[in-house]
């Protein structure tokens, strides 16, 4: 891979994963080989790979490489570990369990025929699933630049781009979209405290596109909205569940309320993948709290009082009735989102 | 001053303002003196020392120190100096402008009676202010603490305490009189991006003060409202027009949304000389620009691309309509605010 040539979060050679080690971005690109199933464990509990789409791509190279040694005697039980070890990393993005079912079904399947046809079969999947993935981004981008008119200042919250999926993005990838068809978009990327994906990630993937944004601090983004500055606010997601509600990086919730009441449409871009049609509504769906140390420092440095107490959930829950539609690789859902949700899983 | 004892961010004394360098905290507890009007007018636009009734303060000093060493030659024109040098420090606290006013108007009445009578009746009245603020802030504390219920979780944002004032502080001194009065009162702190005023001098000042508090990223602050977990949100101003329209700390106006939305009563606490009743409203308060580098970097540690566009208002306008009350020390003003302000400088 050249950096300068495409930008693609992560992709599989000499029998590894290679990924980009996204927590030391923007200051350093640094591409990552991950050999075992542990290391790729580790990296997406460690945010070195991040993005619900990514970490449901990561996981199944990472299920791959947990069994790639195996002999008839010793698969079926890595084959256990391997899933349990992965589905421990992260308990929100509902794209990581998708993802391992999906292997572990091909698992399964293949398995009668051996170890070795097994093997072959879970890699294929994994690749699979990285080339779906870019495909599915071009489908959410597609229909959803048909949302912006030219001129558009659109909002975003955290990193929904190339580096959140294996490439193009869902939310950036719906703007990289009415960009490549010319049309004129400036893009304000809120840096997402606590671990900054907007400063540090999507303000890095913009400027390298030559598409326009402005990076501000959370705290402004309704001062722009209520001056009329934001056209548009899209944003990725981590679990959709069945009615529409959306669980999404911390902070989106608070975008979602700011948008509706200054009349600014707010918009969901993400895979069916990301739906979890088993749950009713965003109160089923698991946050993840993550240690203090995110908010008390910041790139090492400390920023609070020794010994302050600390509250740093990951995620929030956006409720259905704030969004005006969600882009998936079928379309754009709209209310009642149980019901548009399903018509494109049956499709 | 002894920091075990009480906490006031500046005094005077050695014919100099002693300050606590407030950039510097909590890492490190300085003390600076500040001998001259320039010394003062570049601490306040470093934020050294910041907090709307602060601000006031070490202006009326940093006049006193303009004019100190000057003769029957030289007088007039170092007040008109010292008075423009200090009004163009910062633009959107109207304490500022307030306090630069009264001590112009103090030093014109004495002028007539010769140099030594103006620099003296220019620094008692400077010495007047800040005694007036810290029992201010104590009637603040008075009135707003019969706001709180034993229990209550109470959402801030930036400091508005100790601080922020010569001592005790607006809406934290509405908190620390609760907690006097031996309430258990329980602060959730905004951090406060882009200059983290909550994560460094709010939740320092409360913990020193043995009043529980739990830090958060300002991305967190709706999440919690949402969950039920906020009683009521407290906050200080930078002005408030004369309908009610708030200036205060970038994010206010996304916290009152929130808390709207929610349900969460949402107070301003503020001496009435934070109120402008020459401006019908919050449109006409002039909001201050601040240097792209505040959000860029955090301690000196970039954490954003190089030459990435940044925008960065330091305060926002929150609405009257959002506004349950202003706890002032004539007590609490409810809408319409015209009125009820109005009274209350007619008492």
């Amino acid at each position: 891979m050249r950096e300068e040539l495409i930008l693609r979060s992560l992709w599989f050679e000499d029998n590894s994963l290679m990924i980009i080690d996204q927590t030391l971005l923007p200051g350093e690109f640094r591409i990552v080989k991950l050999s075992s199933c542990d290391e790729v464990a580790h990296a997406i509990k460690t945010l070195m790979v991040r993005g619900a789409p990514a970490i449901g791509v990561a996981a199944a190279y990472g299920f791959y490489l947990g069994i790639k040694d195996c002999s008839e005697g010793n698969i079926d039980e890595r084959l256990d570990e391997s899933y349990e070890l992965l589905r421990s990393t992260r308990p929100t993005a509902v794209n990581l369990f998708w993802a391992l079912e999906r292997v572990r079904g091909v698992a399964i399947t293949a398995r009668p025929a051996g170890v070795d046809a097994t093997k072959v079969a879970i890699l294929n999947e994994a690749h699979r699933m990285a080339e779906e993935d870019v495909a599915t981004n071009r489908k959410i981008g597609e229909y959803g630049s048909t949302l912006i008119k030219d001129g558009f200042n659109i909002l975003t919250h955290c990193n929904a781009g190339a580096l959140a999926t294996v490439d193009y993005g869902t939310a950036l990838g719906v703007i990289r979209a009415a960009h490549e068809k010319g049309k004129r978009v400036h893009v304000y990327a809120d840096e997402t405290r606590p671990l900054l994906q907007g400063a540090r990630l999507t303000a890095w993937e913009l400027k390298r596109d030559g598409i326009p944004v402005t990076l501000i601090a959370d705290n402004m983004a309704g001062f722009l909205m209520k001056q009329g500055r934001i056209d548009m606010v899209v944003v990725g997601a981590d679990r959709i569940a069945q009615n529409g509600d959306t669980a999404n990086k911390i902070g989106t919730y608070s975008v979602a309320v700011l948008a509706a009441r200054n009349n600014v449409p707010f918009y969901i871009a993400a895979p069916l993948s990301t739906v979890d049609m088993s749950l009713n509504n965003g109160s089923e769906i698991p946050i993840e709290e993550r240690s203090h140390e995110e908010v008390t420092t910041v790139k090492g440095q400390r920023i609070a009082p020794e010994g302050v107490d600390v509250y740093n959930p990951a995620f929030d829950i956006t409720e259905a009735e704030l969004i005006k539609g969600i882009i998936t690789e079928k379309g754009i859902a709209y209310p009642p989102y149980k019901e548009s949700l399903q018509k494109f899983f049956n499709d």
